[in-house]
């Protein structure tokens, strides 16, 4: 093994080993066990030292990639190969935090048509202030204390008065409160996957959980999403070959196809879990953006092997970090168990401040408005797409996210190149799929499409 | 295999299930590779549901007693005797989260003698109300947008300035900032150690660690803590026998013993580590009771093996969820793709009101206040227990926290029974220990002795 490694460049000589080791593997070592060179040999060859040797086998391992036996040495990790060539790649963790890095590191005047959040100046500060200032005025235990492992009773049992419009019965017992959708599923995703476990997802869906998942280090299997919801044939067909223990199903205005899950393929895809006996995490994040229920897989199947997800981060802050799990109940203790050791607790300050303002009716107010601000936004979206021949996945019935491709063949790098001239930046269709393939699919977010710079790019690559 | 089900309890029939296979596993399956019966076998002979042992035995499988084999059915896991009798017992997840529900679940007129935070009545509201109206007034970014993966630079660069009192000499781009110490933590156990690992922590030390630690499936060994720190000869000892990935200690004011850390023990510490080669973290959320700095870990090793911990929860709230990490350089980007995985990002919103008390100058003098409370509490609560002629491990000096038992020979429950008596709730002393063994050893808040009742009890088992 010969690795290329430069000592006078800003890259840590152990993260360079890592990459170095990497790419070695990803080229010849595809079938697993083979044994790599010792930490002395690697130092010594290579004039660096063993502690940075031995930091790059240690996040070698970490990753996945490579085996320690103890006394023995280090080994091209079994499913090294199957992590390579699988739907998810070796380098799938580093792509998704990367994309996710860019969306945070973007120029603050940018035009992020490739985010999942609304603009800044949608947010409607008044109500949320004067929350704020009534909890910092009037409670003590909410501005100093822990809040209790599962949450506040008074703000699980509103959350199970929002879930019965939704057909949902849950029982204030069986809510969970978390720091967000993203906590929600790593709790979730810690108690109910084991390492080479296998997952089904949507694809395309939503990138930060594939990551998540690569973490957990699970096997990756996409299902196509259709405009009604998971391709059926498709995901029985697949059931066929593998034997899931999770489906992550994102209901109502899918991330990022906006799509809605319909009564009849959410009813299969209940049949098919029982069959093959996996379970469902429905995230409904996008719930409050909704006019009129639809069906919910937690309501057809009465919280029994459906972990229901809800947020508070995109419709009313994604400061405070307000989300929650509607769990089947023999399910509970254990999920409150995790959270405990992993947080203690979420932020009784902001538990307080989204209880305040579901019990004064701000929060049913303002997602009215929100609501109503969007579906004229994505009327105008998907005229301004149409008028400029882009190709449309699905016509969303409301939500944030349009799914859509430009007429013009060109390719994602262009098209992100093309998008910084005009100051806007995207989101890499790529990240969307659970195998990372390029696209020229792009999530477009509705919200902020009205900026003329939208416009100006969208009919840029008509 | 013949299982006590009550059709009739209100515990669900899974966990019963889990609870009696568990207990089998304990009694009989101490050589693991014990085949165990087949779903099917045992919904007929127990007339349960399908659903419910397929229940049961996942959370086993995810508890690491039992491995399944696909198409061949559950066996008793390997190491299913080891969790069983090692350091950390098999229930030591749920001895850790029962004894911090016990403490959340308490009434709250109930003196919370052994618990780990300071009284409610301690806090001062005014500055923190202050500055959370500020950020409420000031800030639109603060109250609704997430914060950067890896916390506001402003922050960042404030605490930096923070640890050079403690020679700490750590640059903004190498702390992250936390949901809490608990979090801290969590990425750190997930970023460092793969299942099987060995860990060494302090004991008595952290119980909620020794759960955490149990949830990642790593071995976890005990070295006594003395009144100058680990005890080295012991940790020389045991360094023999084991190769830890990571040794966890608490430098100042430790959680339980009350005792600091001395130079010559650092020192010593940090040569084994190099020598062994293990990382270190310390836990030194309890810094800012500390009225003149002692040595660090940090402060000698220089951020290359040592991580390093800091929280707001102790001193300022523990509503918020601020802490932060000090971290060797080639770690920070793995850590913060960890986070951003797994939680996006941390409060915006605490993070300004935590910016602002450290800019305006209230976060220090506040913590002045409150190091001087502690000291005179800390000198009453000696002599009252000297008085009372309890035996003290070692005189803390500083902090909350005193371990000490009592005169009396009397078993661990007789002593709660006691405290109940008084009104007063205790952290049973064997949460504390790596074993769990009982123990008349008991953590005391001193924060809590000026109240009466706490007078009372102390004299009652003199």
């Amino acid at each position: 093994m010969k690795l290329d490694i430069n000592r006078h460049a800003t890259t840590p000589i152990a993260q360079q080993l890592e990459a170095g080791i990497r790419a070695w593997i990803t080229a010849h070592g595809a079938g697993g066990g083979r044994r790599l060179p010792s930490i002395r040999r690697l130092a010594t060859t290579h004039h660096v030292s063993r502690n940075a040797v031995i930091e790059a086998y240690e996040r070698l391992v970490a990753a996945g990639l490579v085996r320690s036996r103890p006394g023995s040495g280090f080994y091209v990790a079994d499913n090294a190969a199957g992590l390579a060539t699988q739907s998810v790649t070796t380098n799938g963790l580093e792509e998704v935090t990367n994309g996710l890095w860019g969306l945070f590191n973007a120029n603050e005047h940018t035009l992020k048509l490739g985010c999942g959040w609304l603009p800044s100046d949608w947010r409607e500060g008044d109500d949320l202030t004067h929350a704020i200032r009534q909890v910092a005025r009037n409670s003590r235990s909410g501005i100093f204390e822990y809040s209790t492992p599962q949450g506040p009773l008074e703000l699980r049992s509103l959350i199970q008065e929002r879930l019965r419009p939704l057909a949902i019965t849950a029982d204030a017992q069986q809510i969970v409160m978390t720091g967000g959708g993203s906590h929600s599923l790593d709790l979730l995703v810690r108690m109910l996957l084991e390492p080479g476990d296998v997952v089904f997802v949507e694809s395309p869906g939503y990138y930060n959980l594939f990551g998540l998942l690569h973490l957990q280090r699970v096997r990756v299997i996409g299902v196509p999403r259709l405009a009604d919801g998971p391709d059926i044939e498709r995901l029985e067909a697949l059931l066929t070959q593998h034997r899931p223990k999770l489906f992550y199903i994102n209901s109502v205005f899918q991330n990022p196809t906006g799509s809605t899950l319909t009564p009849a393929v959410a009813h299969r895809v209940l049949q098919l879990a029982e069959q093959y006996n996996f379970k469902i995490i429905e995230d409904d994040i996008y719930a409050d953006f909704q006019h009129t229920p639809t069906t919910r897989l937690a309501a057809l199947d009465g919280l029994s092997r459906v972990f229901y997800l809800g947020s508070f981060s995109k419709s009313l802050s994604s400061s405070l970090r307000v989300g929650f799990i509607a769990a089947p109940s023999c399910w509970v203790q254990r999920l409150v168990d995790i959270k405990m050791l992993t947080s203690i607790s979420a932020s009784r300050f902001a538990e307080h401040v989204v209880t305040t303002m579901l019990q004064n009716g701000s929060y049913r107010k303002l997602t009215e408005r929100v609501r109503t601000k969007l579906s004229n936004q994505m009327a105008m979206a998907l005229t301004l797409l149409k008028d400029a021949d882009w190709e449309i996945y699905t016509e969303p019935a409301g939500g944030m996210f349009v799914w859509a491709r430009p007429p013009l063949d060109v390719s994602p790098d262009r098209l992100s190149e093309l998008a910084h001239q005009w100051d806007v930046s995207l989101s890499p269709g790529k990240l969307f799929f659970a195998d990372h393939q390029p696209t020229p699919w792009l999530r477009l977010n509705v919200a902020y499409m009205q900026d003329p710079r939208a416009k100006s790019f969208i009919e840029a690559v008509r």
